[in-house]
């Protein structure tokens, strides 16, 4: 049974060292991290199969552990995600954006290589990652429409700089329209779907992004749509939010919570 | 570098071989089978590093390679599978059907725990896999709609008992509105996708497959909705067919390369 080191002990992290501990993934939880010790504890408390919470990020891949889940952020991702691979682990990465950063793609990429170990990263939020790797060489376009309630928006970097009031938008309104790599920095909590996207298939300069803002919609909603030789896919997937962590939807946990499952078991996969 | 078996040497065969001899998919093909001595060779003559053709399917797997692919038949699922796996090499599926008949899903799901190894499915034509295993547990409906040019549908059995003559087909008619199960034995040769959603999803008893003959289309167009506690999950590909092999989508060649090519790369793997 693998070993599982948890780095990120938050909504996310939590329900992955749950499902863990309930068996649904056939894994062992040995060692969890956070940079608030509290949380870890927290964490610890409500499982029945307690991990040995360690002192920093370091210690859980130096540790005899198989896997590190990163459930933390895109800081975390810089600084630790490298010397996990050196350490010869594989590495489950929740925050995506990070890569979105071709100098750190690149070192996460060569350390792959270098050292023998894969990064993986759950679909999150959005379906046909499947398709898109498959046709990446012959992709033509790639659009991106995320719509969210104003609410799940407001404390993005983007209002800072417009004169649009979140608190006061009254019907579907388009707040940004361009492309991913400018949509990193003024929706940084809300790009994982753009990142993802953006790394399977055309890269963050060349993936067009749309944020609306909807009152009336209480989903997530990431609509996509693609082009190629292969032909043209379109996607709509209507997120309900994780009710423990309203920020983020059900299916990227359900997701991430897959992808480990599958990593730890062998069996008859089903997907490219 | 993985040493890769092919079993089955006709368009996909060739095409994953092909794949494997430019060096797209960082493998070696050591050995190759099909029923067909001469398609056999005819494969092995497109090559520049020559496999050895082996006589019967057995020893594909007796051989030291890594992993088989099979691109032949359900029926060479259903009879060389287990015997693969118990030989501890890794198995790709493109003939899912096969896995429909639950008996024979639930030997190789035996055999890929009893032996330790993974069966791998490509996604084919379809979009949205990740999402489906994700949220399995709590799928509430899965709808399929394949619409076809009636020439891409007409030697299916399902002409045999019906009073429709796909010749005269004029305008979108619907052939079939039932369960997975049941389109099997009337569109064998069309049913690897409604197989695939069966298998991640509620199963072939509780999917809904409709299956649409248009003759203004050039297309082969499926369209999946699926529901539940997650949200909503709308997904529509518009294939061209294969130039190589127009009853396959072209989708369903670059799929089967893509999953073969993640089996034997260390990397950022991306997607669920």
């Amino acid at each position: 049974m693998k070993r599982i080191g948890l780095l990120g002990c938050g909504a996310i992290g939590t329900q992955i060292a749950l499902a863990i501990d309930s068996g649904k993934i056939p894994a062992t939880l040995t060692h969890v991290y956070d940079t608030k010790r509290s949380q870890a504890d927290n964490l610890v408390s409500k499982l029945k199969l307690k991990p040995e919470v360690v002192a920093n990020s370091h210690l859980l891949s130096s540790n005899p552990v198989d896997l590190v889940v990163e459930a933390a952020s895109q800081d975390a991702v810089r600084k630790d995600a490298v010397s996990i691979l050196q350490n010869k682990k594989d590495l489950m990465i929740m925050s995506a954006g990070a890569l979105l950063d071709q100098s750190v793609f690149e070192v996460i990429s060569d350390a792959c290589k270098d050292f023998g170990k894969t990064v993986y990263l759950p679909s999150g939020a959005i379906a046909g990652l499947d398709v898109l790797k498959a046709v990446k060489d012959e992709l033509e376009s790639v659009v991106l429409v995320t719509t969210k309630n104003p609410a799940s928006l407001k404390d993005a970097p983007f209002f800072d700089s417009s004169d649009i009031d979140p608190e006061k938008i009254s019907e579907p309104t388009v707040l940004f329209d361009g492309k991913a790599k400018e949509a990193v920095s003024l929706f940084p909590k809300n790009i994982n779907v753009a990142a993802l996207l953006s790394l399977v298939g055309l890269g963050s300069e060349n993936t067009s992004v749309r944020v609306v803002a909807d009152p009336n919609t209480n989903k997530n909603t990431h609509h996509i749509e693609a082009n190629g030789k292969f032909g043209k896919l379109t996607i709509t997937v209507e997120n309900v939010p994780d009710p423990t962590n309203p920020k983020t939807s059900r299916l990227a946990t359900l997701s991430a919570i897959e992808l480990l499952r599958q990593i730890c078991t062998k069996e008859v996969q089903i997907g490219t």
